[in-house]
């Protein structure tokens, strides 16, 4: 089982690796053959995973290993082989028809891609097998153990109390000034600051590196090797860093997971939700805060001399600053789970018959107008500006406001430690990191996600600190 | 077997993809999982090659693709496993040791393994089979079909005149000044004019890159993804650019092959004296001719202000200099067949037991004095400055300068062609790309080298055209 386990891994970072190559270096007629390489290796995987050597290997394991590829060699027989088909290339069609619809801003290029995504997936819940709704079976796959009915109860909690901060965000930042961040913000002197601040917070560089690419994101193609990447603005040196410092969040937590256990559940993040806490903490909670900027600032208005004469009371505040925006990667701290209320509440009707696929516009836009207070000015801005969907990945946007939250939570606990607070306030983040390797990383997949919670801070996910948070920072 | 065909192809494709990455980007703690995942691949590329399924598979075939496919399974299939293991594990050590050896300029630190490696290779020969030599068998594992009885009598038939060519070229050479060439030569501008003149060659950037590594080579990662690599010396343009011109040599070959054959010999490079022929023709006949220069030279002037009151007349000796040089990597195109012609007979005399490997280093350096009319200044110039030996790659070298006498022989051949010679009196490389494509490029491995060389030229390799174009530059 051992060598099986190890192998799956070797073909899946692997994957990982050829995915990266794609996206930060192929030329673009590579993509073609690419393609190929990707769906043989996942091909590859997927047989070794679904093998009978495979589930005779399960009995030789035990605990919380055993326990999760046992999950997963579960849901993965589960799927007959012709709805795996199916689905993939449902979702490639999807796709390419996604983004043609988001390009000519034409939902009804989508609408019948979408109604194929939401019968395939409905077909992947009941063979999975759920409890109360089929969503259970879909959000389980990025947030183990999680229930739909009580992710509702979460956001139905704090829904209102989030608008209220939102508003009150949006009216104090009308007064405050930002247009003396932008400036001449050579890419050279951002990636010097970039990395200066990632290498600070702990990012180890001899196995990890950073790239540009038009999205960012965070990939581990190794033990010992994780890539982030991030794109550039050449007038606001804020975008990138910010950036870098939420990708840096997730490569921690990677570079945190016990490496000798790098084929096993055991040395693999546990969710998305607990995932998006660390990469949220380290932008939100680290990277607009007083100590943080203490430290940085003078090192920033050497590099970039149109902030040389802002004083520190007036950076803050801009970096800070709240607006409505019809697109969700573009929010900011203060309105961005109210893009996710209004996904998770949409999705999750979709799923339940309670909304009809042609009706996903309408209905996008009226959520979006109580919530925001004005309508997405058309379908590209509005509900085809995501990707999610059309991959077939239903279920997955919770896991960032779960991440949000998690992650003022789990700060929150990490700064009662009297050594880690005084370290904060010093802008000497390396005790909160030895923190959250010892409470979050270090776990891998041995706890569940709601428990992993439980034992770091005393409770499970539970919104208190970060609305706490919210409401000093934008109220 | 077509389906294997394309498995065992995607799976070596992936394994350049990880290579070139590790040679490109990868962090340092990196390598140690990279080398797993190479293992991995490398052992399932092996068990594909050997199993029944490809011998059955064989019979299904026909022509060319037959015999070289039945030519590399009985290969691979004549080697005991445990041979295989020892090979690879040897060379692993050999690696570090040759490094190590190196480094301190200690041959004894290296003798040991290469002894190791000498009966390695000798055990494949006998496994293999030969007509005449062991020699043979590790010869015709670069060069197909070759014969070292015929390749020995090959050189020493132009030894001689070498030798007396390379001696008059560096004396006129002593005369020629080359201190105008050196000044600042910016990475982004020498950048710009690489990837013009290659673009201007027929390298397709849609399907390529060129990328910075210490040790420029070229790779194939799919059908449409030719990656180059060159290094830059920021005093001197000329080193990156020939550098260039020499790897897109080796890209063109590749980006000429018969793309839908990708998977089978059709669609493969055909021998290393066939592919180092391109590089050499891109660098040396067109890279150092004067309707190159008269064209590119008033381009370079406006990207190196150092230039700009250079004359071509002086101009085109200096990038024709010559100069003998105890390093094999530093030698320009007069001297270095001296330093192949060495190589070539001390690892044909240890493979034949004339000589030991205690002898290796006396022996080199009484060969290189009688060819130089110097000594190295110690072994790590002399007997340890290559990487091939210690790779196991007895048998390699003599490729280098078959590639040698090769570029003149097709270069002549497609000259002889007046629209083709025209062409290139005006700059214009492209009639001259097209005969390549046509005359060795789409053949792939349909032909074998000195077939390919005859059905081109009109005869088998011979140094005659070489020999011309040496004098003709250089006395």
């Amino acid at each position: 089982m051992e060598k099986l386990l190890r192998e799956i891994t070797i073909l899946k970072s692997t994957a990982s690796a050829l995915n990266w190559d794609q996206e930060t270096n192929a030329p673009a007629a590579a993509v073609e053959y690419r393609a190929k390489q990707l769906a043989y290796l996942s091909g590859r995987i997927h047989e070794l995973k679904t093998s009978t050597k495979f589930q005779e290997g399960l009995a030789n394991l035990n605990g919380p290993n055993q326990r999760e590829l046992t999950h997963q060699y579960e849901r993965a027989t589960k799927l007959p082989q012709d709805l795996v088909l199916r689905d993939s290339e449902t979702s490639t069609l999807a796709k390419a028809a996604w983004s043609e619809a988001r390009g000519k801003d034409d939902y009804t290029t989508f609408a019948p891609h979408l109604e194929k995504l939401l019968e395939i997936a409905r077909e992947k819940a009941e063979h999975w097998g759920y409890e109360d709704e089929p969503y259970d079976a879909l959000l389980s796959e990025y947030e183990r153990g999680a229930k739909t009915g009580e992710v509702a109860e979460l956001f139905d909690s704090v829904s209102g109390e989030l608008a209220e901060i939102a508003a009150a965000a949006v009216e104090r930042s009308k007064k405050i000034p930002v247009n003396f961040l932008h400036g001449e913000a050579p890419i050279a002197a951002q990636q010097i600051l970039n990395r200066e601040v990632a290498e600070s917070l702990g990012f180890d560089f001899k196995a990890g590196r950073i790239d540009t690419t038009e999205h960012p994101f965070c990939t581990t193609l190794g033990p010992a090797d994780v890539r982030l990447t991030t794109r550039y603005d050449e007038q606001d040196f804020t975008s990138s860093l910010f950036g870098v410092m939420h990708e840096t969040g997730h490569g921690l937590y990677e570079q945190g997971l016990p490496t000798e256990d790098f084929h096993l559940p055991s040395g693999q993040a546990v969710s998305l939700g607990i995932h998006e806490s660390q990469s949220r903490m380290w932008e939100n909670h680290v990277g607009r805060s007083r100590p943080f900027w203490e430290k940085w600032l003078p090192r920033a208005q050497e590099l970039f001399p149109h902030l040389r004469k802002l004083e520190l009371n007036d950076f803050l505040p801009a970096v800070n600053r709240a607006a409505y925006s019809a697109i969700r990667v573009e929010a900011d701290e203060a309105t961005y789970d109210l893009h996710i209320l209004l996904r998770f509440k949409l999705e999750r009707a979709l799923l339940a018959g309670e909304l009809e696929v042609a009706g996903v516009p309408d209905a996008w836009n009226e959520t979006f107008e109580k919530l925001f207070g004005f309508r997405p000015a058309n379908d590209a801005e509005g509900c085809l500006q995501d990707i999610h969907w059309s991959m077939g990945g239903l279920g997955y946007f919770a896991t960032y406001s779960l991440g949000n939250i998690n992650s003022a939570q789990l700060f929150n606990a990490a700064l009662s430690d009297d050594a880690v607070s005084l370290a904060f306030s010093k802008a000497d983040f390396l005790p909160l990191l030895k923190w959250m390797q010892r409470e979050v990383h270090a776990h891998g997949s041995s706890l569940f996600p709601q428990d992993l919670m439980k034992s770091a801070t005393g409770s499970m996910t539970n919104p208190e600190a970060y609305l706490k948070h919210l409401r000093s920072r934008f109220c």
